[in-house]
């Protein structure tokens, strides 16, 4: 049976098998892929991201549970750095594996940020696809950070949940780079702590300087997701968020864009994959060294692997 | 006289202009670019990131007025996500201009994270391109934040100063994200606070536990930027890791990694331009739309794309 047909029979093994081959960028992937997509575009994807220390994954995991009490299924891709000197991803995954992996409409996987840039949001987005055709009824994108790169990822995401706490950051450096204008709600977690109505005034304050993209005003929330105080709330305001997306025609809308960014993003693949095909490494390499040595510009050097590859970009 | 030759005979306006050009990614750029490039390769450049908070633009400015005094010209990049939330990026500026804008010899640019994520990169590169055509001795790109895009961006220097500073984050958490593998200079900025050693030797530590790249070990530093404690010896490791790049031969292959990067960027930008030149835009439009609605894959769609362009990939 081929791995794309295992996936449409719901079973995990074919799932993780095909995953670990988008995350390897392998052919049979993107045969897999191609077949699948008509069987996508069911699932609620939530994007979670946020200063680290905000408690995340805590939360990710409550919402999980408290999606399975509804009868949903779940699936959740952790993007987390993997490091040498922290070794996160690979410790929240063990942590995680004891609280849900008992539970089989639960599945969980864990990517690194490693490699070319586009290279994680293209992967985090077919993981995601790979869910959705599964039949996962939510996916969550669990980033930590407030990059660009995060803010990247997360845009697969339909509804973005920015987590935050009290007393993190003096100052509010820690959640800006762009991510307080793609958030739909924000979280303050660890809302037992001192100050969290502060920090709640804080982001509020920020959003009424903010422009308005729509009109869906993001709500600001508290939990304390270590006891699931909140939870059922917030989850309950991102199902409403997905809903109201639904209505207002923006999801159609954003369905479109995303489609927009994955041909242009195919189209370049498809392009280096011909030039690393049909041009000698040997060459490449000479050319590059001529580039560091100033012997010639990196334009005119592009110009010349094009005109080998046979791709005529001149009329 | 056209600005490329403007920026050769260190004309301040015609560098400023260019600058703005490649910010707009404008085809005039590219040309000057093409030019200039011969005349590159001389500078210095530091990268300097870090978490929200630490100091970093107070130690560039005095790390920029040090270089000064041993009669060496600067130039800043501070790529600072620009926020309707913060407008982070333009104060940054101004609080500068103040200190080191009456110095002719030190020239500061911000730029913004917004748009693509390779284009911020590679905007950034550019923009050192030129301030190094025009002859700046020494060029710093300081950018905030911890994530992946900052990894990307800083990868740019030659030299890379994490700046951190006490009690800035409980655990290590902040600065993880790949940044501890790029870091050739660790600096504890703020040392005059509590628990400055500490932080010096949790660092210390964590380099231990992480992988050897080379010979170089980083050293671990304590400044107090805001009264110069530490510059000028900050400055001095700093000029020792390029010497050890030029001398292990270390400088020479960051080059030719960076020109096949460049040369990859500069094809896929070359065919981008190709479709949207070639491609009716309503044509694509419709294709997205069909993507979205499942009834066309987005490889088949890409297939029909580059068909429509005359770019031939099958042979």
């Amino acid at each position: 049976m081929k791995l794309e047909e295992g996936v449409l029979k719901k079973d995990r093994r074919a799932l993780a098998r095909l995953i670990t081959l988008v995350e390897n960028d392998s052919d049979e992937a993107q045969e897999a892929l191609r077949v699948l997509h008509s069987h996508t575009g069911k699932a609620h994807i939530i994007g979670i991201t946020g200063p680290p220390g905000g408690g995340k994954s805590t939360l990710v995991d409550k919402l999980a549970k408290e999606l399975r009490k509804r009868n949903k299924t779940v699936g959740i891709v952790a993007v987390d750095p993997t490091s040498p000197f922290t070794g996160g991803a690979l410790l929240g995954d063990r942590i995680r594996m004891s609280e849900l992996s008992t539970d089989s409409d639960v599945f969980i996987r864990s990517m690194g940020t490693r490699g070319a840039l586009g290279g994680v949001a293209r992967a985090t987005s077919d993981v995601v696809k790979l869910l959705d055709a599964f039949g996962k009824d939510t996916i969550f994108i669990e980033t930590v950070g407030t990059g660009q790169a995060e803010v990247d990822i997360v845009k697969i995401a339909h509804t973005t949940i920015i987590v935050t706490m009290p007393g993190l950051g003096d100052d509010i450096q820690t959640i800006k780079a762009g991510i307080m204008e793609i958030g739909d709600i924000f979280v303050v977690n660890k809302a037992d702590r001192q100050d969290a109505d502060k920090k709640v005034m804080e982001i509020q304050a920020m959003l009424e300087l903010g422009q308005k993209k729509n009109s869906w005003e993001p709500p600001v929330l508290k939990t304390t997701a270590r006891d699931g105080v909140g939870i059922p709330e917030l989850l309950d305001l991102a199902e409403n968020h997905y809903r109201w997306l639904l209505e207002s025609g923006n999801l159609k809308k954003m369905s479109i864009e995303k489609s927009r960014a994955e041909l242009f993003s195919i189209i370049e693949q498809n392009v280096e994959k011909v030039v690393v095909d049909r041009v000698d490494e040997g060459e490449i390499d000479k050319l590059c060294q001529q580039i560091a040595n100033k012997e010639i510009d990196p334009y005119k050097a592009a110009d010349e692997v094009l005109a080998k590859t046979g791709i005529k970009l001149k009329k």
